[in-house]
């Protein structure tokens, strides 16, 4: 079921292009119109589940009746949705490379009906997708020492969100996920230790860690606040003498964890268990996570605020047509002017701002081009890749990125510079579509 | 596939708790520790997702091999988690109905590891569910007099999210969504009408406003501010003249949308359009909505901040054991200290504060209980309901509710009242846990 999954509108317009056979080619452009308040970046993430929809693209009969039904549409539409696939090329920004407002995640180039069609699902997969990336990333920056974990399932916006955000954080250099779902598709560990129902489940908190030390003997981390916080640490101290130190750990979860954590050390460094770890969870990220910079804390569990990315849920992203029939289009509301023409992103040097082109431009030789054709007449031009290509990308991409854009608070974006070619045509589609228009103001 | 779509540290501990025998029933409670930010109510929504999981849970073969294969898990446990079915009994508030801070939307009862397994799923439909349908109860408040439609999907958290929003808006009050697959599952109209894209594919404005026209005759909204709003109403108004007036109408997406609908109302009306209607969309929440309750506008295209709740995107919802064989349970984390025993909320008139009280208290003769029994033995109590019903009750729940917990700004939620019996409960098991897990500070 792939078909009804888009707004209605796009239905509605390609089947008015299909009556008309306006089918020649049309290329629109997915990207940031601006980045979201307190971004110095975005890390783009979600082409593969694009690539998926694209391929999968399909009307069901049960699809084609509803719409002949609720939305009326005549036999002649219906017959020509049937038949519609995506026979489109794309042309995209790989998942896991850092991306600024302007630059294209990626291009669809197709018949006019098919590119409209999957604007809503394009649109929904890179927005979500990279806004999690984007804030995973950021945790990512705010504790390069230790060790990240996804704890969002309970809060994600939906099951199929756990899903992508998973698959977003470990992008964005997570080490693994509590989710088992994501875990088992995205090939990545799976986490978690116990809750505080289980504490409360068994008569008292020694009784409950003896059962869970004895029941997993290699991965043994005491939730520890569930009572008392460093009563507990106690008490897991006690149950732990037993075992090797390099498989125990303790898990703070509420009240002051910088303190808490500093010390869970002392206890457990006093009681021989140097090697135990301490993770920490509850309401965490980036901010959180850089005041607990100096904490001896070995692993952060980082949950709804990465996975609804809670300051900055969604991004001002637009899907826009920039040529149709080998002629440029823009439009010029208020606000949301569009560039036209495909486009590329040429990246340099650190510190160089990037430059946006038109594709067929050319890429300067100490540069290189963001977007790469990943799809060609509906065909995808390689296997699905493994996460790890996405994660090391973005973990060079984060170094290359400078600064002021990796800072926390007030971030400033590195530039994008325009060629003066796409200028050029900019402005003299401005004029002409003015002209066309009778428009007096232009 | 549902027994993986759950955190590894469910199934550890249910796997523990099936090693140990610790099948007696246990009852979780799943509520919100405190509202959002700038929430005076929440919404409930999210339970049919809920009773349909528990309905459908079970490991796959494909599923147990995973948990052999990288959770290690031994094949006794394995055995049990293959013969594993939800058997339990859910009580709730059901959906549609405002609830407040503490209050349990639902309360599990089941064999100990059933409980906790359930726990990852149950809080995520709810959480984000019900935090979209508090949000869109918002817009609901906000124009009370419009109407209002959902454009979420393009920006929602993924396309499962399109459809779990798209549905919490329609309980909230909204009339139709743009999201084709939600409007049939869901038996809600699709709306929905051209993008900037299909003006511009076209030589110029006209042209594609006549070709719509010609093509949807029915339901003829120009979409009219890809150049020049007020221009574009005029080309509207000319390609109009043929048409009922009251199968047309114009869309406004950028500018000033207050004052462009005050001239666009001018202008159409000139033209003997009284019956045209516009249609306001781009950036609305329910403080946008409130700024333009006296703008002539008659449907508003609620999108992004509404589907990703943009304030709020999440809540402090838990899922914590409140009973175990029989035994009320708690726990003393800081700040987040539980209140035992299963529990009921009842209602009284307008204005009168909640009583929260133990299940089995009673409910005065002048309140009403919000939980009710759903599922007994694992088997839903009521096939699911059409999503009119619960559309009712949150549009009678939204007249109940006091003045100042409808303020969109610095609203104050209902008082919640303890029962004394609660109270007393709360108090002595605190003591009671204290002692027993020797806790000098309690």
């Amino acid at each position: 079921m792939t078909g009804l999954r888009t707004d209605l509108y796009e239905i509605r317009m390609a089947a008015s292009y299909l009556r008309r056979g306006m089918t020649a080619p049309a290329t629109f452009s997915l990207f940031a119109r601006k980045l979201p308040r307190d971004r110095g970046f975005l890390v783009s993430a979600g082409l593969a589940d694009c690539l998926r929809f694209l391929a999968d693209l399909r009307f069901t009969p049960d699809e084609l009746t509803y719409l002949a039904d609720e939305v009326h549409l005549p036999d002649e539409d219906l017959a020509a949705l049937e038949a519609l696939r995506f026979t489109g090329d794309v042309w995209a920004v790989p998942e896991g490379r850092v991306v600024f407002a302007d630059e294209p995640f990626l291009e669809v180039t197709a018949p006019l009906p098919q590119a409209q069609l999957v604007e809503t699902a394009l649109l929904n997969h890179v927005t979500f997708q990279s806004v999690v990336a984007s804030k995973a990333a950021r945790c990512r920056l705010a504790a390069p020492h230790a060790g990240l974990v996804d704890f969002a399932a309970r809060r994600t916006h939906g099951l199929e969100a756990a899903r992508a955000v998973a698959r977003a954080a470990v992008i964005a250099g997570f080490g693994g996920t509590s989710y088992v779902a994501a875990a088992r598709e995205f090939g990545v560990p799976a986490v978690g230790t116990m809750a505080h129902s289980y504490v409360e489940a068994f008569p008292d908190e020694r009784a409950a860690f003896r059962a869970f030390a004895e029941d997993f003997p290699d991965a043994t981390v005491f939730l520890v606040d569930t009572y008392d916080t460093l009563h507990g640490v106690r008490t897991a101290i006690e149950v732990a003498q037993d075992l090797p130190a390099d498989r125990i750990g303790v898990r703070l979860d509420s009240g002051n964890l910088g303190e808490l954590a500093r010390a869970t050390r002392r206890l457990l460094d006093d009681a021989g268990l140097s090697g135990a770890r301490i993770v920490a969870s509850g309401g965490l990220d980036e901010h959180a996570l850089a005041d607990l910079a100096s904490a001896p804390i070995d692993v952060f569990g980082v949950g709804t605020r990465m996975g609804v990315s809670s300051d900055a849920p969604s991004m001002d992203s637009a899907y826009k047509l920039v040529e149709y029939d080998g002629n440029p289009v823009m439009k010029l509301s208020v606000g949301k002017l569009t560039a036209p023409g495909a486009k590329q992103v040429h990246r340099g040097a650190p510190g160089r701002p990037d430059l946006l082109s038109l594709r067929d431009e050319g890429t300067p030789a100490d540069r290189e081009p963001l977007l790469r054709p990943v799809m060609r007449g509906g065909v995808r031009l390689a296997d699905p890749e493994p996460l790890s290509a996405a994660q090391r990308r973005c973990e060079q991409d984060l170094r290359w990125l400078p600064e002021q854009a990796r800072a926390l608070t007030g971030p400033t974006p590195l530039d994008v510079v325009w060629s003066a070619e796409l200028t050029e045509l900019t402005e003299a589609l401005h004029r002409s579509i003015a002209a066309r228009n009778d428009l007096a103001h232009a």
